[in-house]
């Protein structure tokens, strides 16, 4: 018998590769190529510090407010956490506790597996079609929970209206999970749908449109009866997940709208811009409604693509995973950055 | 059949009062009277906004190596987490998977039997004995882990080195967390018996002595061992817990230790000053080692002073538990906060 014996057996997940070196173009997290909000910024540089001996605001009332008021919703409808990643763990936490499997498709965000494991939930995965469509028919039957990115991550695919409201229908008996991570640039956003689907959870976060990746601020909508059970598993697990520099620069992050769709609106152009260049380059490149795209080239290995284009100091990213090992995924920077791989991807085609 | 019989079932746990009344005493959440370090300060002032659309360094390697540095162990000896709160409830998880009851004294930090409800773990308490000291030959049980605070809250008392390496020779075949939430003021700290036990894990925070309640930020020593399995277990919930303003001015924290000396200093002055003068008012103080102190007064009920001091703006805190319910606790605040508190004291006695 030794204390080892008691340690939680789990396959730990590896973050991504990071880099200081400033020559290399980091296109490879989904991160936003533009700086946060002025505004957001300027909180930072005028707030009191003093006031950090304080706890935050449990609550983060004005943060909430300041959603609800974005969203339409009311106060009691917005859930906010560290990260959407701490925000989607904990709604598994409270929504999935049932002894049928929960749902969602083979190819999705990496971390669904990792919290079922972790929270002892079981799971089945329904297989994306050949396009990396969800098969709705599938969430047909019976389950423990559903969860479904829309737009899809890393397929860059998003669904309407029509798809999501049929998904509700088909599951009125579970909790419904939308992780909307990537809509901000050009999905389509189920928010509305909480006020008639009271089983609908509808999660964001700060980090991808809003250029805060670095703070950890995400969010939830949905009925009041499910942010209370998300408040109360939160307020068991740590009262104070979201800390007051977080509230500060979000509340500001949120009122500056125009920025916001500023930036946004950048990165839906450059997509277009890399998207039509490289099709034409000969590349597959699928119609992305996020701020990164994926794409593979018939007469290329991308695993090989990939490792050229590293040692050139731009990286991308290659998932050596079934299905998706014929693909890279290429997140959205600025025109200057895109030019860059743009120049090395022709060298690399150039090369062979 | 409802989704609403996935919920999990929890009863949530309150957060305390907060407000916003500059003219409150607010001497009752044990934060620290004094602002945070002025170089902590400045690392905020002059951190760059821009590289917040960054994801942090899921490692906090700086942050890492500094704690190391400061304590005398190696990195791979630190995890560092969103609070304590976070680490000991990722450590709880990690390290108590067991199917015997963890061990831990009756009357402590409130957060441990939630977290024990919400993981679904086992355990039992041992009473405190008449003198809210810890009985250590309830600890010679078997048991699937212990945890203990040190200084204990609410009672202010702490345990020294033999009596903590007693307790880590009765259990070789359990993690054992201690932790020190306020061991920098006057407390005995294990941080150096982590190299003898392999199965001992020290818990720390940056909200008390350090003034940094607002930022979230708790870190962890122990053997390499236990830290990777932290890691392991942090990685598949969130990879980055820590956000990076949180890291900036950890590190410069840590780097101030003269101001983080001449504040502690302080509070430790104070808690003298204001013991000898509660107990020359009849009051019962314990022997505090921590930035709180726990009184009672024999002619006096706790829960009516309690009211008194809130309806004069003095906020301490009173718990209406078994056991405790004769005493209050108070947090050391400034020389000045602690006048008026004691001032209305005498108020209270006077009038009664």
């Amino acid at each position: 018998m030794s204390f080892r014996n008691n340690f939680r057996k789990i396959t730990p997940y590896v973050p991504g590769e990071q880099s200081k070196d400033r020559d290399i173009v980091k296109i490879n997290a989904n991160e936003n190529p533009y700086p946060p909000s002025p505004k957001a910024a300027a909180a930072l540089k005028t707030f009191d510090c003093e006031k950090l001996r304080f706890y935050p605001n449990a609550n983060a009332t004005i943060l909430k407010e300041v959603l609800a008021d974005y969203y339409g919703v009311g106060v009691e409808n917005v859930f906010v956490g560290n990260g959407s990643d701490d925000v989607i763990a904990l709604a598994f936490q409270s929504f999935f506790c049932s002894d049928k499997p929960i749902a969602y498709p083979d190819i999705t965000y990496s971390f669904y597996p990792v919290w079922c494991d972790l929270f002892r939930i079981e799971y089945t995965t329904y297989p994306l079609d050949e396009n990396f469509r969800i098969n709705l028919e599938d969430y047909k039957a019976e389950n423990g929970g559903v969860v479904i990115p829309n737009p899809n991550a890393p397929t860059s695919l998003g669904e309407g209206e029509e798809f999501i409201r049929t998904l509700l229908d088909y599951n009125r008996d579970s909790v419904v999970i939308i992780d909307e991570a990537y809509v901000d640039f050009g999905g389509y956003s189920s928010v509305n749908l909480t006020k008639e689907y009271d089983n609908l959870l509808v999660t964001g976060t700060f980090s991808k449109s809003r250029s805060l990746a670095g703070i950890r601020l995400g969010f939830a909508i949905g009925s009041a009866e499910l942010i209370s059970v998300l408040e109360a598993v939160k307020n068991s697990y740590n009262s104070y997940t979201v800390d007051s520099l977080a509230i500060a620069m979000g509340i500001e992050s949120v009122k500056d709208d125009e920025y916001f769709k500023e930036t946004v609106g950048k990165v839906i152009k450059t997509r277009k811009r890399v998207t039509d260049e490289l099709r034409a380059l000969g590349f597959e490149v699928l119609d992305s409604q996020t701020n990164f795209i994926m794409a593979t080239h018939c007469g290329y290995n991308m695993k090989d693509y990939f490792d050229y284009l590293k040692a050139k100091k731009v990286f991308i990213r290659y998932f050596s995973l079934p299905r998706i090992d014929k693909y890279v995924r290429i997140t959205i920077g600025t025109d200057g950055e895109m030019d860059r791989f743009l120049e090395e991807t022709r060298n690399f085609l150039g090369g062979k």
